[in-house]
């Protein structure tokens, strides 16, 4: 059986975030067998995302035109900028629909096991938007993890000699869970940074 | 943020099987922040899966061409023909790298639940193949669900009159399992039908 095509597509998919071998084959399955409704679209809509799409040139989003949308829009508030490690995290604090200030990606986190180092990340960006002195708060939202937070120190370290307020997203206990369920961690620093009713 | 392409394919992605919408959102991020290596190559792949691969004529497999790989091999044996429901089927079959006959996809079982009758099966091209008469046995290997099960039924009724040998693949204990952990139907039809040393 000459299956070339369909090892090399089933592969190709299969090292997509969340997939695998098995998953892969049944997914080429699909579009080979529904060719009209599902896999032409899927390459039509694949094309638009590689010719219109593309990574802006001021936060690191990715949306249609060289800039995307939140950094032109006039209705978002210029002096606030929330960093973020990934456009993933972007997608996720929009998802809330509360912030209405502007971001930037750093494109990863300062990591010692995959070896992702200062120069790695989009700062030389990030200091020349702040150089322009528009922003007077720079929320930091990486991850709450060692990596995360190593970026975070290193970031509130290094943005000092700008002069602007630099915050930090609140730890504490997430919205909707039980405390029996939470690690050690999360409660004793709900417990440091409890607030006044 | 003008997010109707991404927001469409990523609901064609997560309408593919074993998707969702939070990872039809990752796999659309990597897309767009990896065109060459992973973007392109996907597009390409999947538009020589949209030009070059068929669903094979006779058999109902998909392969390069308007006939497979499978029925256009002389070295497999024309006299022994599986029949199984899915394509997937036929590869896990292929990937057990033991049967050396022909095929015959049904496209599906006789189900109750999702409404598929007689009319939605491969029946009419099975029946013209085994009409020709080089077929010796008939190897039913549908699934070991009721479903599967109704359809072999029915399949071995409607094969009689050819007057060829029909089998069925064996029920019994996976390879590699252990009894504890195995359900009462399998124990039972595995002693059931247990063979001598």
């Amino acid at each position: 059986m000459q299956k070339n095509l369909i090892e090399n597509l089933s592969k190709l998919i299969s090292r997509l975030p969340g997939m695998g071998p098995r998953i892969a084959k049944r997914i080429v399955l699909q579009l080979a067998t529904n060719k009209e409704k599902t896999l032409q679209p899927l390459i039509e809509n694949l094309q638009a995302l590689n010719d219109k799409i593309h990574q802006c040139e001021i936060c690191g989003n990715i949306d249609e035109g060289r800039v995307c949308g939140i950094c032109l829009s006039e209705s978002r508030d210029k002096t606030l900028l929330c960093v973020v490690e990934e456009i993933a995290d972007l997608w996720a604090i929009e998802r809330a629909e509360n912030y209405r200030g502007k971001y930037h990606v750093l494109g990863g986190n300062l990591s010692a096991i995959s070896g992702k180092t200062i120069q790695d990340l989009n700062l030389e960006s990030l200091y020349s938007r702040l150089r322009k002195g528009e922003i007077a708060e720079i929320i930091i939202a990486t991850s709450a993890t060692i990596d995360g937070q190593t970026t975070a120190h290193f970031l509130a370290e290094n943005l000092k000699d700008f002069k602007i307020k630099i915050t930090r997203l609140a730890y504490g206990i997430p919205v909707g869970s039980e405390l029996d369920y939470l690690d050690e961690g999360t409660i004793s620093i709900a417990f440091k940074t409890r607030l006044e009713f």
